[in-house]
C-alpha cells in the first residue's frame, strides 16, 4: 500500500521469531549463530528507524538457558535497546494487565519505567521451547522482563478458557490493537479443541471498534501434524488484519493472504536452522511492517549474518554406475566419490551465493539425504572429516534413508521428503509418545494401577526437556493423594483384594473420561470439515 | 569515635553477609525466610540513608539458583535499588578495571550508568555458593551485575598469583580503598600456599597513600577446619584499617580488634540459618559502618524479621530417672515428656523474645541436641508431629547425639559441642572426600590408572553442587588426551602390556608431583609456626 508513508502517524515494527538464542552453545564451529541473528535483528531495528521489535516466540531454545546464555541475551538487550531515543508509541491499554502478570512490580511498559532508559522496546510472547515451567510458572523471558529490557505479553493463566486482551498502542492516528496467545504448558490438542468449542474470546476496544489494525500473534504448529494438534487458519477471528505466526522454522514472512478470513499470514520462521530440512535451507529474512490507519505495507529484509544451509535429496541407483563385478570396496568407492562431488558443487553454489556480510559465517551447512536403496552404506562420518576446514557440520553431512514402502495418507498434507521418507519419520517422535506406548503395551498385569501412562510420559517429559527435577516425584505424590481421597470416600471396610479392584476400577473410570473427552472432539472435527 | 557524624565528608555504609538467597525455597515454611531478610537489609539501608550496601558473599545458596530464585532477587533489587536519589560517593579507580571483568559491557559502576537510574548502589563479591562455574566463568550475582543491578567487584582470574585491585571511592574529603578477594573454586588450602608464599599482593593509590581508609572484604573460612584451610588473620596485610569477613554464619559483627595487626575485623555473619547450630542461634545483626577521614564509627542494628532459633543441648541421663524395673515403654514415656519439656520451655522464651515485627515468622526453630547414653531412641519425627503448630521444622527438632570418645586435639581450636561429638561431626564430611577415600581404598588391580581419585572426587562435586552436567566428561576427556600425549611422547612401539606399563609409571609420577608440593607446604607452615 501506497499511503503508508514514514511520518508521525505510521507505526513501524520490525517482525522476528524464533531466535532459539543458546542452539547448540557448546559447539564451537555454530554455537554463538543465534546471538549473532539477534545483533543483525537489532542493528536492523535500528537502522530503520522501528518504533519497535515484535517477536513471535522461542527467544531461548532451551526452558532453562545456560548462566552463560542468558547473561549474553541480557549484554545484548543491554547494547541495543537501552539508550537516549524516545519512543512515540503510547499504551493506551491497562499495562499492568498486559504486563504485570508474572511480577507486580511490573506496572507499565518498559519504556515508561522511569528508572530504566528504553531506546528500542522489545514485545515478546513466549514460545514452547521458553514456555513457564517450575515454581512460580516463570518463562525465561521473564527474567529479561522483570530487569526491564522485554515486554512479556500474552500470557494465559487459565486453562479451560481463554479470553485475550490486547495490548492497545497509538502513535497519532494510528491504532494497533496487539493480541497474544501463549499456550503455555498447554498440549496443541487442547488448544484445538478450545478454538473448536468456541472457548477462545478476542477482548475489542470499546470506542471506535473500526479503527483498530489488528495484529495476533501466536506460537503454534501451523502444518499439519495429525488431525488436531495444530491450528487451522480457519479457527481464527476474521476481525485480524495480520496475522504473525511463529513457531513453525521455514521463512513464509511474505504476508500471504487468505481471502476467506480476510486477513494477512506473516511466518516470520527462525534465523538459526535448528534441523537440517529444506525448510529451514530458504533464504532466512525479517520484515519491517509499517501501519498508518488500516493501512500496512511491508518490507522484506533478508538476513546477512545467517550460516548458510544447503539441503539435497540424492539416489545412489541414480548416480553410481559400478561396472558389473565390482569389489564392494570399488563401489563404496565410487558412492563416496559421488556423494563428495554434490558436496563440492554445492560448497561452489554457497561460495557464489555468500551475503558479504563480515560476520556471516565461513563455513556453511551441507546436508545430503541419500537414498541408498540397492547399496551399502559407507561411514558419514569418516566421509564427513574431509570437510571439516569447509562444512561446520562435518559429523552429518550425509544421511542415509531408504525409500520406505509406507502408504501416503491422502489426508494429510504431504509437504516434503519428511512424509514420504519413513526413516526420517524417526527424528520427529516425541519421546513422551514412546514412553506412553511402551507402557500401554505391558501385559495387563505389568500394567501400573495408580498412575496413567499418559501422565507418566508428560512427567518424563518435563524432567527431560525442561529439567524439572520433581515432575516424576510430583505426579506421583499427586496421584497417590488422589486414588487415596478416593478410596476413602469409595469404601468403608474391604480388605487387599477389594481395595485393589477398587483401584483398578477408578484407573478405568479415569481412563474412559479422558477417551470420551477425545472422541467428542474427534466428532466435532468432522462435522466441522464435512 | 564521635568525630564521626552524618555530613558531607562521611561515607556510611551498610554491612552485611550470606544472605543466601532462594535457601530451602520449596519448604513451606521457610522458603521465603531469605527473601525477607533481603527486604529487611534493603529497608534499613534506605532507612538509614547509607551511600551504598556492602555485601560479603553468598548472595544466592545455590550456585545455579532456580528461575524463580533469580526472578524474586530481582524484583527486591528492582523495588529497591532503583529510583531517583543520587549517589554522591565517586569512584576513582578505573570502573571497567573493578567492575567489567565477567562482561565488557560494563563499563563503569551502576549509579554511573547513564541507562539505569540506581537510588541504592549494591558492592558485592560471590562467595563460595554462588561461586563461578560453567561456560564464561559467571556468577550467578553477573545476572544482577549485567542488568546493573548490583556492582560485582573482587574477581581474582589467576590461580598462581593473586594481585588486588581495589575499588577506590571518594566521598568529599574521605576517601576509601575497597579490596575484594574471591578465591573462584580455588580451594581454602590453595589459598593459604599463596598466602604463605606471599604471592597475594595489594596494590596501593599511587598518591596521599595515608589518607585512604582500606576495608577488605573476604569470603573464607575463618576458624580452623584443619591446618591450612583456613586463613589466620595475621595473613592480612597489616595497611588494612577494616576486615569485613565473610562465610562464617555466626554474627560476630561488633568490630574485634586486632592488636597486632592493628586492624579491626566485622563478622557479619547470615541472616538465614542453614544450619541449626549454637552459632547460627546468636542474634543476627547487619552493621552501619561510618567512615570519615581516616575515623570509623560503627551502629549495630538487630534485625527484626529473621526467624527465631534456640539450640539446647541436653543430657537424657540428667533428666530421666525411671524407677526401677520401668518397661522400655514407660522409659520412652518419660524420655519423651523430658524433651517436650524443654522445646515448651524454648516456645515460651521465643515468646517473649519476639521483635514486634510484623513480618518476623510465627513459628520459631528448635533443636535439642540430645545425648541419649544410657537410653533408647525415641521416633524423632512422631516427636516433631506434636509440635507442628508451633514450631517450623517439626521433622528434626529432636537430633540424637552419643558423646563420642574422639580424642580432642590440643591443636584444634574447638568451639563447641560439634568437635566434641563423633556422630555431628558427619554432618560436615565433605562428599568429594568420601569418593576420594573410597576411590583411594580399592585394591591395586581395581584403581584406576588414567584418572586420579582426587580429580574424579573434585568432578563429582562439581556434578552435584554446581549442577555442571558436564564435569565428569570434561575431566575423562582432559584426562585421556593427557595420557595420550604422554604415550605419544614416550613410547615408540610398544605392546598392550607395556603401554599399562606406561600409563600407570605416569600415574604415580603425576602423583608423586602433586605429594611433594604439599609437603612442602605443610613444611612451610611448620617453619612458620615455630
Amino acid at each position: 500500500c501506497e499511503t503508508v508513508q514514514d511520518d508521525e502517524n505510521t507505526m513501524s515494527i520490525l517482525v522476528a521469531s524464533d531466535v532459539h538464542l543458546g542452539y547448540i552453545e557448546k559447539n564451537g564451529e555454530r554455537g554463538k549463530d543465534s546471538f549473532v541473528a539477534l545483533e543483525e535483528i537489532f542493528t536492523i531495528a535500528k537502522e530503520r528507524n522501528v518504533d519497535f521489535v515484535l517477536l513471535g516466540g522461542d527467544l531461548f531454545h532451551e526452558n532453562k538457558p545456560s548462566r552463560k546464555t542468558l547473561h549474553t541475551a541480557m549484554e545484548l538487550f543491554q547494547k541495543y535497546c537501552l539508550g537516549d531515543r524516545p519512543c512515540s508509541v503510547k499504551v493506551v491499554s491497562d499495562q499492568a494487565v498486559n504486563f504485570g502478570h508474572t511480577s507486580s512490580s511490573i506496572t507499565c511498559v518498559n519504556y515508561e519505567n522511569p528508572n530504566v532508559n528504553i531506546s528500542l522496546p522489545v514485545f515478546s510472547i513466549h514460545g514452547n521451547h521458553d514456555d513457564p515451567s517450575g515454581a512460580g510458572e516463570l518463562s525465561a523471558i521473564d527474567l529479561l522482563s522483570v530487569t526491564g529490557l522485554l515486554n512479556h505479553f500474552g500470557k494465559q493463566t487459565k486453562l479451560d478458557v481463554i479470553s485475550l486482551s490486547p495490548v492497545l498502542l497509538q502513535k497519532g492516528t494510528t491504532k494497533l490493537a496487539l493480541y497474544g496467545l501463549e499456550k503455555g504448558s498447554m498440549r496443541d490438542e487442547r488448544l484445538h479443541r478450545l478454538f473448536l468449542n468456541h472457548l477462545v474470546t478476542m477482548l475489542r476496544p470499546k470506542e471506535s471498534l473500526d479503527d483498530w489494525f489488528n495484529v495476533f500473534v501466536l506460537h503454534q504448529n501451523r502444518s499439519k501434524h495429525g488431525a488436531t494438534n495444530y491450528i487451522p487458519e480457519q479457527f481464527l477471528d476474521d476481525f485480524f488484519d495480520l496475522i504473525i505466526w511463529g513457531h513453525e522454522h521455514e521463512c513464509l514472512i511474505n504476508p500471504q493472504w487468505n481471502p476467506i478470513k480476510r486477513f494477512f499470514v506473516m511466518q516470520p520462521g527462525s534465523p538459526v536452522a535448528t534441523s537440517l530440512c529444506e525448510g529451514e535451507s530458504k533464504q532466512k529474512k525479517v520484515a519491517v511492517v509499517k501501519i498508518r490507519g488500516r493501512e500496512m505495507k511491508t518490507d522484506i529484509i533478508p538476513l546477512k549474518t545467517v550460516r548458510q544451509l544447503y539441503v539435497e535429496n540424492i539416489t545412489l541407483a541414480d548416480g553410481v554406475h559400478p561396472p558389473a563385478g565390482s569389489s564392494p570396496e570399488a563401489i563404496e568407492a565410487l558412492s563416496q566419490a559421488y556423494c563428495e562431488e554434490v558436496v563440492e558443487r554445492l560448497l561452489l553454489r554457497a561460495q557464489s551465493q555468500k551475503s558479504g556480510h563480515p560476520r556471516q559465517p565461513r563455513k556453511p551447512l551441507i546436508r545430503l539425504r541419500v537414498d541408498y536403496s540397492g547399496f551399502d552404506i559407507f561411514n558419514a562420518y569418516r566421509f564427513g572429516a574431509k570437510f571439516a576446514d569447509r562444512v561446520s557440520n562435518p559429523e552429518n553431512i550425509v544421511h542415509f534413508l531408504k525409500k520406505s514402502v509406507k502408504k501416503i495418507r491422502d489426508d494429510l498434507d504431504v509437504k516434503d521428503m519428511d512424509d514420504l521418507i519413513g526413516a526420517e519419520v524417526v527424528e520427529n517422535v516425541k519421546m513422551e509418545d514412546l514412553v506412553q506406548e511402551y507402557l500401554n503395551s505391558k501385559d495387563e498385569k505389568e500394567q501400573m494401577q495408580v498412575l496413567s501412562a499418559r501422565g507418566v510420559s508428560q512427567a518424563v517429559s518435563e524432567f527431560v526437556t525442561k529439567q524439572e527435577k520433581d515432575a516424576i516425584k510430583e505426579l506421583c505424590c499427586h496421584q497417590i493423594k488422589k486414588t487415596k481421597n478416593y478410596l476413602q470416600e469409595q469404601t468403608f471396610n474391604l480388605d487387599q483384594n477389594e481395595i485393589k479392584e477398587q483401584i483398578k476400577s477408578y484407573q478405568t473410570e479415569r481412563l474412559k473420561e479422558s477417551s470420551t473427552k477425545e472422541s467428542q472432539e474427534l466428532k466435532e472435527i468432522l462435522e466441522r470439515t464435512k
